[in-house]
C-alpha cells in the first residue's frame, strides 16, 4: 500500500469520462509514465512569450524522456488567438516534421490552450495534445472539457471544435508569478461554478479575502470537479453544459466590445464575465424569482473583487448589438441561461432589450 | 407494399455506421423528409462558380422546404481549398447569422465538400452538414467517410478533421456535364478500390471502354460500398483505412509537385493518383511479390485512360523530397501501402529511394 502524501501537497486526480486532470507533483510522474508508455515520435511544446520565460524552465526540468522536444513560441494576449497564428503554428509543425504520432503540449493560459488544442485537432486531421494551464482561468475553465477555439476578428471563439486532450496537468505553483488581475479573472469563473452548481462553493469563494489563501488549491480542485461533472453529463452542449454559459451572454458581448475598441484597455475574460454575472443575476431576479438578497450579494462580491467598469449609453447599445453573434443563439434569438436560485440554472431564456438596459443600470448603481 | 422502381433508376441507400448515402431521385425525397423532421434554423448551400451555374438550379428545384436558404459561392479549383477561403466562408456565415441549428449543404466536387465540411465542423465549434458531390471523384471518394480538409500552401489536406456529415446525396445525373478529364480523375479512385479490395470490381472497371456506360451507376455504388465498408472498420485510420492510401504516397507528392509549378498544367487528383498506382504496383511487385502480369495490366489500363506524364530526373528528386510531408509518415519515415495481390494490401512498408527511382523508370517505360 502506498503512503498517502499530506493533503496540502497531494490532490487526487479527477477522471470523468475521457477527461483526466492531474495535480501538482503527481501530474509530472503521470506525464512521464504516459510519455514512456505511448508511441510518440516528437514533442512540441507551445508556449507564449510569458510562459516561455516564467514556466517553461520549471516544466522542462520535470520531464524525463528521450523523445525529441521542440518549443514553439507565440505572442502573449487575446489578439494572438487568431487564424493567422494557427497558420504560423501549422507551418512550423510541418517544417519541423510533426507527424501523426507527435504530441503537442500547450503550456500557457487560455489563449495557448484554446489555440493549441485547435491546432492539434486539425493538424493532419488531428494529433494528440495535453494542456498544462498556467493561469487560474485556464486551470478552472479553458483547459477542461475539450473546447478548443480561436477568435474570428473580434468575435470570441467563433471557430473551434470540441475534442478533449489526452490529459490536463494542473501545477498550482505556476500561479505564484501571476499578476493580480489575472488571478481575479480566474476567480470569476470559479464564482460562476458556485452560482450555477454549488451554494457551498459560492459561499467559500465569496468570503475568501485574498487569492493566495492556503485553501486555494482545494478550491481550484473543487471548481474543476464541478465543471468536469457538468461536461461529462453533456459533452456537446445540448443542455447541462449550457449552464456554464451563465454570465457569458452579456459577458462575452462586453468582452468583444472592449476587444474591438483600440482606445480602451481590454478587459480580461473574467473581468467581463464578472459584469455579465451581475447583470444576469439581476435579469434572473426579474424573470425567474432569483432572490433579491442573493442578487445584491453577488453584486457586492463582484464589486469587491473587480470594481466597476463605466459603460456609457452608447456603449451599451453596441454591446447589445453584439449579442446577435452569441454562439448559443438559434433562429435569430438570443438564448440566456438564468438562475432560479443558487445552484438552479435554467436554459434558453429570452430577455427583452428593455430589461437588459435595466440590468446595465443595476450594474452601474 | 411499395412498388420497387426499376434498378436502372433506383439504387438502394448505403447505411453503414454513421455514414448514410442516398442515390438519385430517392436521395431528394430523403433530404426533404430530413429537412422537415429536424430543427433547422437556416440552410446555407456552398457551391463553386461551376456548380452554381450547372448544378444548383436542378438541386434547388428538388428542395421542398420553408427554411430560409442562402447561397455561398466560392471560386472553382484546387487553389480555392485554402484557409483564406475558409476565413471568407466563416465570415459570410457569421454575417448572415448562421447559428448552431443551421445546416450547410456542400454542392460540388472534392474542393467544395472537403472545404465545406471543414468550415461546418469548425464554425461555432461544429454545425451540421450534408455533402452533395457533383463530380465522379467526389462521389466515390471525397464526400464519403468524413474526412474534411484544406491545403496548407501546396501541401494537400494538411489541415482538417474527421467527422461525417448528416448524409451524402449522390445524383449521378450531375455527371452529364462533367468534362472527360474530370470523369477519369474519379475513375482512378474507383480502380484503386478494385485493386485494394475487389478483383471483380477491378476487372469490370478495367474493361470499361467508355465512362458513359450504362453500367456506370451500378459501378459507382459498388465503389462507394467498398470505401464505406473500409471506413466503417476503422474510421480514424489506425489500420484498414490506410488501405485507401494505396497509390497516394507517390500520387499526392506528384500532385503537390505539379500544384507548386506555376509554369505547368496542374494534374487533377486522379491523374496524379493514376501515376502513383502504377509506381506503387511496381514497388509491390519488387517487395511483396505482387505478380508482374498484374503490374503490367495496371500500367496498361492506366496508360489507356490517362496517357503518360513526362517527369524529368530533376522533377523526380523534388517529388521524392515532398514525400516527407506525407500524412502517414511516422518517426521521420515514409510509410507505403503495398499489395501482395489484388485485394490484399499491406500497410506501413518502408521503401528505399533507389526503388522509387526504379518505379519512376518503370512508369515512363
Amino acid at each position: 500500500m502506498r503512503t498517502q502524501p499530506m493533503l496540502s501537497q497531494f490532490m487526487n486526480s479527477i477522471t470523468i469520462d475521457n477527461c483526466h486532470i492531474h495535480f501538482n507533483d503527481n501530474a509530472y510522474s503521470i506525464l512521464n509514465s504516459y510519455l514512456d508508455a505511448h508511441d510518440i515520435s516528437s514533442l512540441f511544446i507551445l508556449a507564449d512569450t510569458n510562459t516561455h520565460l516564467h514556466c517553461l524552465p520549471k516544466f522542462i526540468a520535470q520531464i524525463e524522456t528521450d523523445i525529441p522536444i521542440e518549443i514553439i513560441e507565440i505572442e502573449t494576449g487575446e489578439e494572438t488567438k487568431s487564424i493567422e497564428t494557427c497558420i504560423s503554428v501549422w507551418n512550423v509543425l510541418s517544417e519541423l516534421g510533426a507527424d501523426r504520432k507527435s504530441l503537442v503540449i500547450n503550456l500557457g493560459g487560455g489563449v495557448v490552450t484554446d489555440l493549441g488544442g485547435f491546432v492539434a485537432c486539425t493538424y493532419k486531421r488531428g494529433i494528440r495534445y495535453i494542456n498544462v494551464p498556467t493561469t487560474l482561468l485556464a486551470m478552472v475553465d479553458a483547459s477542461v472539457g475539450g473546447k478548443t477555439g480561436i477568435d474570428l476578428g473580434t468575435l470570441k471563439n467563433q471557430i473551434g471544435i470540441i475534442r478533449s486532450g489526452e490529459m490536463v496537468l494542473v501545477d498550482t505553483s505556476f500561479l505564484g508569478t501571476l499578476p493580480k488581475n489575472q488571478m481575479r479573472s480566474g476567480l470569476a469563473e470559479m464564482l460562476k461554478h458556485g452560482l450555477i452548481n454549488d451554494l457551498d462553493h459560492w459561499q467559500q469563494l465569496s468570503s475568501l479575502d485574498q487569492m493566495a489563501s492556503e485553501d486555494l488549491d482545494r478550491l481550484i480542485r473543487d471548481s474543476i470537479l464541478i465543471k468536469s461533472n457538468i461536461v461529462a453529463q453533456d459533452p456537446f452542449e445540448a443542455k447541462e453544459r449550457k449552464y456554464l454559459n451563465f454570465g457569458h451572454t452579456l459577458g462575452h458581448a462586453t468582452e468583444s466590445f472592449f476587444l474591438g475598441k483600440m482606445d480602451r484597455n481590454t478587459l480580461l475574460h473574467g473581468e467581463a464575465i464578472a459584469i455579465g454575472l451581475v447583470m444576469e443575476c439581476f435579469i434572473s431576479h426579474k424573470l425567474k424569482c432569483f432572490p433579491k438578497g442573493d442578487c445584491d450579494a453577488v453584486k457586492t462580491t463582484m464589486q469587491n473583487h473587480f470594481g466597476k467598469v463605466e459603460i456609457s449609453e452608447e456603449d451599451r447599445a453596441t454591446i447589445m448589438e453584439l449579442l446577435k453573434y452569441d454562439k448559443k443563439n438559434t433562429h435569430g434569438q438570443v438564448n440566456f441561461v438564468l438562475l432560479e436560485s443558487i445552484g438552479k440554472p435554467v436554459v434558453d431564456c429570452v430577455v427583452d432589450n428593455a430589461l437588459i438596459l435595466e440590468a446595465f443600470a443595476y450594474y452601474e448603481s
